[in-house]
């Protein structure tokens, strides 16, 4: 494709106003182009940075026929906006990326069987849709597993892991009757992710590979460039490029994976995607020219994708809870990047702000290896 | 001062609603703070990106009573608000930098004095309020000089030069009545500026010299580092702060410096100076971890000023008039971060956006002396 990229002024649609939205829309600002968030929830955090707000139900028509006449191009930050949401606006307007990358992120047994699909290693799995189904599952897997929800589950919410056989009824029961996905436990060494963007002209790109924290099933800290051999990066971004032409993708995805220890090197093993910007690509901000955030909306916008040019190393860590009162104190720390959220209340567990402390200048080797 | 920082949430007001603003906004957003602009243009770009607009005139005493009602700082954008608007804000509610930062660069001869005070050198001048004063005026200043209004003249604008003394009695009719000042032309070298910044408990911190290129009295180019002697740069910064000083400043200031050579060197002449975040300063936001912008965010809201931490050399770029319509080629070169200002109409003349080119790393002697 060469049409001529949206025109500055032009009005980008975002569904979902949490922490992502407002990042865009910032970044959408920066590139001329105006903003309009669609999120039920009355603070949403990127509508006090965005031109308009839709405080509309995901299946409010009119609303949602209202929002499409605003808007040129739509995207969305978070993967449990609906389908059908995406799918009543796509008949009138671009919406990148479309329904079938949410449709596939929304469902682990979908992803799971894309991936093994496009060739990349993933934990054993199983469909369970009953107990019967979960015993079956579990010679499959082998113990320990991890049972999860096939859909809407996000930092740890929707899981059980089974460490032996009599864990199964609680676990199934933990289900609450959705159909769920049962997982072969996987004994990793580090975890990592990938951010990948492709462009509306099909160009694909990726920022460096980050090694990710988890606390509490909830991610605490970003490390760039990951600890990790040059081959498994290089399959990381390999596979990363596989699904985004496997879901004639345009925007930015991240893939995550485990890095499992093999015969002194490591195997990526995929463990989910996330069709939108991503949490463990926030250090862009701080360490790229291009950031996550800008190359989405330049993708979306059919603006070009250059390399990224990554100028330093850097860790980014999320501020969780009442964490956020450490941004003044961090703010007086010089090479760190400080970003608050907007959101008033720190509830515990919520996501508030994050901030990325720059090391050494990019290209020094600071893998470790 | 040890007063607890502005807490997320708070409100900062602006006065002006241009490119400056939306950056500034921009930049408060991302501490986490909301902003309301206040300018008559109903179009002002900063409002695109702000939590609310008062679109009043400056000497609206309701909509400014209304506006100082809703903000917990307040602080200004461009040099040419009102002073008598300032002040009566200053009455509620802390305006930062204040009153007298504003009188004094609002006026030429104020400004031109204050710097003589400093000890710093400036060109030779005088005031000029009738023909008669301009001609004794030029005895002082020699020839070529330049006659500028004292007030309200910016990118040129206002000025006219005389280079002959016949040349005195039309360049005194431009200024139109106006309260004028005559300059000795100064045979620069180079022009460089420094943005420097006051926090709230007074400390000082510059970022590092600007070398500017200007084309018809509008800002070209900026570079950093400046290509001249330390000296001179720690001259430089030694004036930025001596200036924040004398005005109880806080907040983030310009000094626009002519260089001349003298005895195989330069010397620093003070041209004038900015109350505000400055052109010359647009490549903070993409060579250092705090931009200008944060900077002068973090010092009215409390926050600490550390080292900016410029990572990268670099070359901004104004995009003037249709100049803007590069943006798409630019956006295609790795390491470069374009910006627009979300303006829809391209004038001749108006500043459109720019771009920052980065380069080597930062600490590579690269001032090609």
């Amino acid at each position: 494709m060469s049409a001529s990229p949206l025109a500055p002024g032009s009005t980008i649609g975002i569904l979902g106003g949490g922490q992502l939205g407002r990042m865009l829309a910032m970044a959408a600002a920066r590139l001329g182009y105006r903003t309009v968030i669609f999120d039920p929830d009355p603070n949403a955090p990127a509508a006090q940075v965005a031109n308009a707000h839709f405080g509309n139900a995901w299946d409010d028509g009119d609303a949602l026929a209202a929002f499409a006449e605003a808007c040129d191009v739509v995207t969305y930050e978070f993967e449990n906006v609906p389908v059908e949401t995406v799918e009543r606006l796509e008949r009138s307007e671009p919406v990148r990326p479309g329904a079938k990358a949410l449709r596939t992120a929304q469902d682990r047994l979908l992803e799971k069987a894309l991936a093994r699909n496009l060739g990349a290693a993933t934990a054993e799995f199983a469909a369970v849709d009953s107990l019967s189904d979960l015993k079956s599952a579990m010679k499959a897997t082998g113990l320990p597993a991890v049972l999860k929800t096939t859909r809407l589950g996000y930092d740890g919410k929707g899981q059980a892991r089974i460490a032996v056989e009599t864990d199964a009824e609680e676990a199934f029961a933990a289900m609450k009757g959705a159909p769920a996905i049962l997982e072969s436990f996987v004994h990793f060494d580090r975890e990592v992710s990938i951010i990948a963007a492709r462009g509306l002209d099909g160009t694909v790109r990726t920022f460096d590979l980050v090694e990710n924290v988890h606390r509490h099933h909830i991610l605490h800290t970003s490390t760039v460039p990951a600890r990790i051999e040059r081959e498994a990066a290089e399959s990381a971004a390999t596979i990363a490029g596989a699904f985004l032409e496997a879901l004639d993708y345009v925007g930015v995805l991240a893939v995550e994976f485990f890095a499992v220890r093999e015969e002194g090197s490591h195997k990526l093993l995929v463990n989910e995607i996330a069709p939108r910007v991503h949490n463990s690509g926030h250090w862009t901000e701080a360490a790229c020219t291009v950031s996550q955030f800008e190359a989405h909306i330049r993708a979306i916008a059919g603006l070009a994708l250059p390399d990224f040019h990554r100028h330093s190393d850097c860790v980014m860590e999320n501020l969780i809870g009442d964490e956020i009162n450490e941004l003044p104190r961090l703010a007086g720390e010089s090479g760190v990047l400080v970003h608050h959220y907007g959101k008033a209340e720190a509830r515990p567990g919520r996501k508030m702000g994050h901030f990325t402390r720059l090391m050494a200048p990019a290209g020094v080797d600071s893998t470790g290896l």
